[in-house]
């Protein structure tokens, strides 16, 4: 056997990989991932010369770094367009700052549960974690949010708690990392203003993405930084994959410029909280004796905790032998899980694939919970 | 200042990156990076549905695997279309092979000089330097090769020499990692077979890229292993990006199961073949009394070594204020730089901006040479 590097040590296979690997069975019914709807995506044709097919610069295209910086600085953030990187999608800015940041034992801040894909490339660089309360946020080098409708609870921190976030890492020297790929998801009038925009001077990292509002399949996100972290972040980049794709960047560029798009992300945002809105009904139809939860104010997900502590895990196998993925909430967890929690996506099925699913799940659920009262 | 990990106190700007930011500017001649011609690049227009914008395999789709694999079976390589990953280009490669294998110290054989964004990620985990000699392989737990048409020097290992390389890191149970960005551009018959076709059942990686012969814009390369390491370079590859561009697989689908494809590899070839020869002649119209060099029978490079020995890389600055940028040899030695080396690409400028600009260098060069001598 070879020997690997030390970090290998801890590389799982990622559930979303296993449960990705299930979704296209036919009949499935996946409340997996965090896919958009097949009909809301959309479809591109045109052409492209040459000049988009040659290399290009690791910071990413000059007119999309400025169409990035302008929606940035109208959100408060303290930026420009060549503090601007553009990313291989927003997964790659994870890698990238665990890279600048982690060493075996770094102390790094995350909220419990949080996106676990996250957790699994803090871990892979040997990250220690802890809360985002005060005392953890005082103690980490780095701290990693999701303020703005959390992956998985669906969760948005309050005006106070941003502050809080802010004040306390400006205080403490602690790198703020915020992670903002839901934000334009927003189906209430809730406080998104980034917390990075409150931090004043002290060291930050924000990063979002095209994958919710556009197309995933196309692998776009950005980056910015403050000044003292940002020629590290392109180094770093340059040395993952050079640059991002320049047809994606193109086509990224011309839809978020065209006279479409702020029509685009409202027919989005109403599709959205009308899939929102009936998922939550069809909870309460099969669900209402079985789980808590609320309705999330934007993103992509249901978060349910189930009436009697069970390990989710354990039920992934069963359900999608039923035909039903789902996205157990233990492997969220930075420290040890609370038993039965589960992510339910409910974005991809339509009403019809979400009705059978759900009833699916819910017998499956209340057959264990009978199996361990009786 | 934030508390960085280690591996960034190694972390240094990349020539790459500096040289690729002057060469848009008017009037420069650029024999620095590996691009192909622009008379070479390929246009494309089509259209893509919603099915190509959703996430998908980080693996990489199906059939672009299935041709992958089809054509490395070709070549002698022992892999499956279900042992492809396709990668974001293969930088990314050689990212996810340096996360596999290396720690601080970790004992890395490479040829000296070798491809410089490959010394700098393998320097950036932490990998200590040693040759390819059979001391060399033996000690180390890694070894990094581009055996065919090598980055700087354009040299191509002879079959023995490949044998040797195969028989020492079985024997010694190196992994032997082979990046073969250039074989197709090849002027001459030589021994290409891979040399991870002579590892019978030992540890190896090979990747390959798409951005010589196609287009470099849409970040696409493919790499395959043995089946002990395969799995973990799958998660790995997750872990940085979930997947590559799914349009960018889909056009490179499009164009190497086309029928055009091998036409177009022949034209190719015989234009860069073209490019070469003219090169060669401006080299020895300009630079026979100040360098010597031999004619590559592949790649994209000229390697000169100069006839007196002196930093190059105290020559860039004035070069480029000449109008003229090129890569210092220096920047590719893993240990001590054996000064006065220059690598030029001969791909990139036509006929009348390599005459222009190699007059400028060799001006440049003479005029040292002088100031040496008085």
């Amino acid at each position: 056997m070879p020997t690997f590097s030390d970090r290998i040590d801890g590389l799982r296979p990622s559930p979303i990989r296993t449960v990705l690997s299930v979704v296209d069975r036919p009949g499935m019914v996946s409340f997996a991932g965090g896919l958009p709807a097949a009909a809301a995506l959309p479809a591109w044709s045109g052409s492209v010369g040459p000049e988009t097919l040659q290399y290009g610069a690791s910071e990413g295209e000059p007119a999309l770094r400025r169409a990035v910086a302008d929606h940035l600085h109208a959100l408060g953030v303290d930026t420009t367009a060549d503090r601007v990187i553009i990313l291989s999608g927003s997964q790659q800015g994870i890698d990238l700052v665990a890279k600048l940041m982690i060493d075996a034992g770094t102390i790094t801040a995350v909220d419990d549960p949080t996106y676990l894909a996250a957790l699994q490339v803090l871990r892979l660089y040997g990250a220690d974690f802890t809360g985002l309360d005060d005392t953890g946020l005082a103690d980490a080098s780095l701290a990693y949010v999701v303020p703005t409708f959390a992956n998985p609870t669906g969760a948005c921190a309050s005006g106070p708690e941003r502050d809080r976030i802010a004040d306390t890492c400006r205080e403490n020297g602690t790198v703020l990392f915020e992670d903002d790929p839901y934000r334009e998801l927003a189906y209430a009038d809730v406080d998104r203003t980034p917390i990075v925009a409150r931090m004043h001077g002290a060291s930050w990292i924000y990063q979002g993405s095209f994958s919710k509002t556009f197309a995933p399949g196309l692998r776009l996100g950005f980056m910015t930084a403050s000044p003292d972290l940002f020629d590290r972040l392109v180094m770093l980049k340059q040395a993952v994959d050079l640059h991002s794709s320049r047809l994606s960047q193109q086509i990224v560029l011309d839809a978020i410029t065209g006279s479409g798009w702020q029509d685009r992300l409202d027919s989005l945002v109403d599709f959205y909280r009308d899939r929102r809105d009936g998922f939550d009904e069809l909870l309460r139809t099969y669900f209402a004796d079985l789980a808590d939860w609320t309705s999330p104010p934007g993103g992509l997900f249901f978060w349910l905790r189930l009436r009697e502590p069970m390990d989710t895990r354990r039920l992934l196998d069963e359900a999608v032998g039923r035909g039903v993925a789902f996205m157990p909430g233990e492997e969220f967890y930075a420290g040890p899980p609370t038993l039965g929690t589960m992510r339910l996506n409910f974005s991809h099925a339509d009403h019809d694939d979400a009705d059978r699913g759900l009833r699916i799940l819910a017998d499956l659920v209340a057959e264990r919970f009978d199996r361990r009262g009786s």
